[in-house]
């Protein structure tokens, strides 16, 4: 069974579909196709789109599902004489929460993510940041940093600070463990005064040898002897000088930042 | 006014976070105060939670909202005894799904962000792209990028192909363009034969200096004149060659990715 479903938006329509695709991800033996339709703001343009959902319907003999988050009431009402199932997540619970905080909404688009100065520069300068330290370099900055990663080369370090940077707007650097690391029994010289911000990632050895393959086929850095030694001189480090750290095996990155920013008690900086 | 909003998942939250955000970002006279509860899965974490509401709802007279996606019933109805008002992401539009698609959701956790072996491989391959091939480096790789992104430095280039590997799997490489390139008539050499996946970003003079002055205060490179030469410069080339640009002025980086990605009609690469 496959079925089209629609997210529309007067915005960049990224909530929408994040909703979208949590909600439709619990049906698995359905296909859903995707028809992402977002800054959605004018008459002709919801036409155009009741028009495609028309011609859908009747392609496919079933209706198409919506899930839309348009501010203009006039639109909102004129994307309803389309033939589908309507999910209109602006609607369902704006009613409630004006009620709740006694006021009315405001009904400006897009407020989540327009551009203030504030976090704008936050947000950029957290990019910089992650890229100014990324793989151990830029050390001289690591008093700014909020979170410092350390990890074997591999464990999801870089992702996962550019991923704090622009979600969270926090500043995170990384350093890679690597062989002289292990022949000692503290944290490396460069992060060594900064304890309090490490974080740890790990892996499992089968997992990071793969990894590892994909990216430099039968090397001795993807091999699976150096990958066990490299994960268990890590692990042992952790444990030793007693720092928080994660195993990101089985884990996507968006779960791996929420992870550290909840173990390591960080304030996200961006609205 | 100020309303303490509890996110409350069983997964890392994201999601209801943003629709959270997105909501009350229409109340502009009251101030959220947010509480995230990522991976809240146990009796106990949800004992406690209820526990920190009703304190909350003593000492703030009045009750704290709720958005919440927990797969598990009984954590479900055990958080909805605390006096909240408690919007239910996840059951709020399940039940009409499950009609509309005759079967019922698997009620599995965090199916949206888990790790799945193709999407995994996919977002770090974007990512280490979008590092190769930043600002002008690896030109070599130019042939397998969905897109190239040029423009004047600081318009935005960097952040939007981070953005734009994360969210959406795409190939983004990013090519500064500088003095020599002003000179010339054409694209410039590296990226000459890809005009097809070229996309261009332009900024207002005045904001570029404002950033460029945050960067390197006093230097010939923020300075106003030299902004609005390497803007005109740019836009002339953007018209002459004839390729769709997009002005990053009042955009956030959600707004210029989602831009590119509609207007140059790309297509998702991970769920």
């Amino acid at each position: 069974m496959e079925r089209t479903v629609f997210i529309v938006s007067d915005h960049t329509g990224l909530t929408a579909e994040s909703v979208a695709r949590s909600l439709l991800a619990q049906f698995e033996t359905v296909r859903f196709r995707y028809v992402t339709r977002p800054f959605t703001d004018t008459e002709e343009e919801v036409y155009g789109l009741v028009y495609e959902i028309n011609s859908i319907f009747e392609r496919e003999q079933v209706r198409p599902i919506v899930f839309s988050t348009l501010a203009n009431p006039v639109l909102n009402d004129q994307l309803k004489t389309a033939p589908a199932l309507h999910f209109d997540l602006f609607r369902t619970y704006l009613g409630e929460l004006e009620r709740e905080l006694g006021q009315p909404p405001t009904g400006r688009v897009g407020r989540l993510h327009s551009v203030s100065d504030n976090s704008y520069f936050t947000r950029i300068d957290a990019v910089d940041f992650a890229l100014a330290t990324d793989d151990g370099l830029g050390d001289r900055h690591y008093q700014m940093a909020d979170v410092i990663l350390i990890g074997v080369s591999r464990a999801g370090k870089t992702p996962t600070c550019l991923f704090l940077g622009l979600q969270y707007g926090l500043r995170a650097a990384n350093y890679p463990l690597a062989e002289d690391d292990f022949e000692r029994d503290t944290l490396p010289e460069p992060v060594k005064a900064y304890k309090d911000k490490i974080f740890g990632l790990t892996i499992n050895p089968a997992r990071l040898h793969q990894i590892r393959t994909q990216r430099k086929p039968n090397s001795q850095y993807a091999s699976m002897e150096q990958c066990e030694y490299e994960v268990r001189r890590a692990e042992l480090l952790f444990k030793r000088v007693g720092i928080q750290y994660f195993d990101t095996t089985s884990a996507s990155i968006e779960e791996i930042a929420t992870n550290i920013v909840q173990s390591a008690g960080l304030k996200r900086k961006i609205g």
